[in-house]
Order: structure tokens, then C-alpha cells, then sequence
């Protein structure tokens, strides 16, 4: 059993709106030392024994085909063994 | 300047439909060995020299004003030194 975060990015390039909105929010906030804002999404859950041979395996099958848009995004996951007691 | 990392998710007993409706179309893939899945977003930018007293001061105030929801969200962020050359 492991516990999986997936963080999901727009691709280098592609317009990124709501970062842009965020920056200008700042701005009405007269925070303007902020630069670079980038709006992902962010996911974690709980993989049971993995059906496929190896976890990776299936994490990244779930990224492609569902989690992420493999046109516009990327994305990159950590996983930590969950210890049952 | 520094990178900031800014993680926002549901606290805990908040309802998550998005998460939901992931779990629903996984199954619709024949997975079924993935639980407790949250979703929330992932937001990274660069702070310039901060404008208060420390950089963990202005980036809680964003956080809370702005790049979160504190009645239904919780936050957490790192932040690594950008070194220029």
C-alpha cells in the first residue's frame, strides 16, 4: 500500500490564465514582488496492491490517461510506503 | 529570491467532488485498487526580495488572502533559494 502525490504542470509555453489572474490580483494588493506564478493541480491517494506488475507502472497509465493531458501538461509523482500497523 | 511551492487541499470531512469523480472514472477503467483520492492545486512562483520583515510572513498572507480558502482549504509551502549566477 502506498500513498501517491501527483503534481501535474502546464507544459513550458502554454498559457497559464490563472497564474496570470493570480499575478494581477497581487497587483491590485500592492504585492509586486512576485513573479513567475504557475496554477497546477495537485493529487493524492491511497494505491492498494497494484493490479499491473509494478506500481510506477500503473501510476503513470492513471497520469496519462486521466490525471493529467499529456498535450498541455506534465507531471511528476512521489510515493511513500504506507506502514499498517 | 526564492521559489515558492504552495500546496492548497480540502481539509479534512470537506466534501471533494472532484476527487469523487476520479474515483468514479478509474473504476469505469476497471481500477479499483485506488483510494481516498483528493484533489487540490499546486501553485509555484518567485519571490523576489520580500516587501515585509521575512518571506514566510508574506507568503502565509497570500496564502490566507488570497491562494487559499481558509474556511475549507488548508495550505502548506517550501520554499528553496533560487541562486542566480
Amino acid at each position: 500500500m502506498v500513498k501517491v502525490k501527483v503534481y501535474v504542470t502546464l507544459k513550458e509555453g502554454v498559457l497559464d490564465p490563472q497564474g496570470k489572474a493570480i499575478e494581477q490580483a497581487l497587483s491590485t494588493m500592492n504585492i509586486d514582488n512576485v513573479n513567475d506564478m504557475h496554477v497546477g493541480k495537485y493529487m493524492e491517494f491511497i494505491l492498494e496492491e497494484s493490479a499491473t506488475e509494478n506500481d510506477n507502472e500503473q501510476i503513470e497509465m492513471m497520469c496519462e490517461q486521466l490525471l493529467s493531458n499529456p498535450v498541455i501538461e506534465d507531471y511528476r509523482y512521489e510515493t511513500e510506503e504506507v506502514v499498517t500497523a
